[in-house]
């Protein structure tokens, strides 16, 4: 074989660098084919690079490329927990069944958790995710090595116990430091669980923290009519109206479920810039209520879709979730056009990617090399009148040949490097907490 | 290899008389691994049969056997027509866009369309399918090639027209006796579209002829507002009433819908014995209104769960509808406990078999071979601590590896016999159809 000096060149330096480059030929963006090439962690050519040289070439004839889907509210490790305990009674559900599973739970357990959760999410087509949960760097561990992106909060909760609201201080304090230990795929972030668990003085320390550090909030909010009757009684007003006495709001909150606004909370937290996840099945399975998308799109709050954590979903496939999320809204509006398949895909990829400030979530040329090739050939695409209502309401994640994130290729052709090793462990994560 | 004579004979023997034998080994079954020997059309063995002979041996390992699912309610041609028209008003929708559509394609249209459907409906899992369409043969065709089980009626709408009237009476007089031209697993039934599109007389031929025939009849009923009003103006009754007046109600009657029936209307259903085909996710595509499940049930309806047609859904995926049933019965009684993963699994599964006298729907010694084998190693069917939950919740057509209908194979490791071509087909439908 004859390799010319400067692609030995040209592949050493890539090598060195750590960056790579992708071409894939004949892919269908926008409904023509085109040449794709990727460099580095970047698109950065779309049509007129089919001489480029690349370490990779895929051919793309036959598939679509599009962007990964970002999943906007999470609890990934708890994939440990799926189908444990359904169909129950909210308050039984948690104390009688989770909180008890998750008082024997390792940060071995979360770590397994935590790649049994990036496997499935690789595999359905998501790249990136919000998470909260414990043992903070298994989840950090976990996302690193799977080549993912991820804003990791540690839960925050105090419980108004001052001792216990200085640990999670200290302990933030030593994850803010701790983040260098990863990738910049993983984005520390804060993560004060909700105003019933955490004391008003740790919601205004996260609240300073975050603004000396330029941090992400992540939090739950208005989920259910208790929380908002409890706050009620206790502060005298509602969950937002108190969040906001204490200048908890901002434009990098993002604020999951708020299931339970009326139309004054909807305009405060849009004025506020806070960012509302929405997670339609968690909110069915566990009837909490129904966030009002049409309405909050409406009084200018910026919306993304998320999954919510696998015990209360089961699962963390984005395509199921705009689906579910489109159908919602079209049955509690009573209107059929209401959040039609291009609003609830946009809120299922691009939207969340500019919460966390990422260049993602879109096909376009200097944006993040972070995309799938979908199987034009899968039953599920064709005929192929409009792959964007195909891809919400029709696909599943049989429909995802390939996954890149970050400009490394994930999965390929269905199959997730390791994929074998992570189950088998998953599988005796169940041997072990059955006991 | 020694062959011994009486291998040689049975083999040959099992040839001649069409029937096949498959040993399925070391498959979990309600928990344990198991042999399932299946011979002819029916499981013949569970357990205690490892050494059986048989034609086809199954590695059951990792894999665990499942019924297949039946499909309450469809217009599976439509297949052709994913995503050509989504997201738009109701009258709209139909006036500028189905119904047009509809008036163009040809009988081979509706054959490549359905042959589409039952290969989306092989790949997730369901083998039987309760239809309604134009062009009966097309569909009996393709699903009698496919391998599926199917009861099949023709769209019977006459618009009060009595020369239309006669025109589809004797269509369907035609098809009663041209139904022995396929495999005794295309079952030929009557389709008296609905009450708005029928006359009274042609309404109580369907009856007088079904029950002549003891044939079943598909209808929907009650779909719409407007339906019940309407009916109202015209007849001074509600639907179920208007129905009951004429006769029509009885237990070879399944009705699509039934969104808009109160309290005394389930009752009388009930008390007729009328099968109830639940739709959530097309009544919630459409916001036609809720079926409302629990009270339906404990006013003794029996309940199965069906997608409808790709127009209004957009997949044929029995999985993902029936998750969508039991969020929505959640979300609607505000009860987590309502329509729990069980319930919701037996109305995807074994309630529309016993609907149509199919001892299918169910994994027991001598029902039906129609039966699916899933990836217990598939990420999302992992930790694994409860199968139904898991199937219900979290599996997508990902996790069935094997699909087996009346004892033969019509899906292994994922691939349908012929599916290159029909995926062809489909695509070829696009550019024909959008010209």
């Amino acid at each position: 074989m004859n390799t010319p000096v400067f692609e030995w060149f040209f592949l050493w330096s890539a090598a060195t660098v750590g960056c790579m480059s992708i071409l894939i030929k004949q892919v269908e963006w926008s409904g023509t084919p085109v040449d794709v090439f990727i460099s580095g962690n970047r698109i950065k050519t779309i049509g007129g690079c089919s001489s480029q040289r690349a370490e990779i070439v895929l051919d793309g004839r036959n598939k679509a490329i599009l962007p990964t889907f970002h999943n906007a509210h999470n609890h990934a490790a708890m994939a440990y927990m799926r189908s444990y305990a359904d169909d129950i009674e909210l308050h039984a559900w948690l104390t009688d069944h989770i909180w008890p599973f998750e008082s024997k739970v390792t940060k071995q357990d979360v770590y397994d958790g935590a790649r049994l959760a990036c496997l499935e999410m690789i595999k359905s087509g998501t790249t990136f995710f919000n998470d909260m949960y414990w043992f903070w760097h298994s989840t950090a561990r976990a996302v690193d090595e799977m080549g993912m992106r991820a804003a990791l909060a540690a839960v925050f909760i105090d419980f108004n116990d001052p001792a216990k609201a200085q640990e999670q201080i200290e302990q933030n304090q030593k994850l803010f430091g701790d983040r260098k230990q990863y990738s910049d795929r993983v984005m520390y972030q804060l993560g004060p669980h909700a105003i019933y668990t955490v004391s008003e003085k740790s919601l205004r320390w996260c609240k300073e923290f975050a603004a000396e550090h330029g941090l992400m909030i992540h939090t739950h909010l208005s989920e259910t009519e208790k929380e908002v009757a409890d706050c009620v009684a206790k502060h005298g007003m509602r969950p937002p109206a108190y969040l906001d006495s204490i200048g908890f709001l901002g434009p990098n909150v993002t604020a999951a479920h708020c299931v339970h606004l009326d139309q004054s909370e909807m305009e405060l937290l849009a004025a506020r810039g806070v960012k509302a996840l929405h997670c339609p099945t968690s909110n069915m399975k566990l009837s909490s209520g129904k966030f009002r998308f049409t309405d909050a799109q409406k009084a200018g709050m910026q919306i993304a879709i998320g999954t919510d954590g696998c015990a209360s979903n089961n699962c963390l496939d984005m395509g199921a979730e705009i689906k579910i999320a489109a159908l919602l809204e079209k049955h509690f509006t009573g209107d059929p056009t209401a959040l039609p398949a291009e609003a609830a895909w946009y809120a299922g990829t691009r939207a969340c990617a500019e919460f966390f400030g990422l260049n993602s979530g879109i096909i376009e040329e200097g944006a993040l090399a972070d995309c799938m090739l979908v199987d034009l050939n899968n039953e599920r695409l064709v005929p192929g009148y409009n792959l964007i209502a195909d891809m919400v309401y029709s696909a599943d994640s049989s429909c995802i040949d390939t996954v890149i994130c970050n400009g490394k290729i994930l999965m390929q052709n269905r199959h997730v490097p390791g994929e074998e090793e992570i189950i088998a462990k998953g599988r005796a994560l169940r041997e072990k907490l059955r006991r």
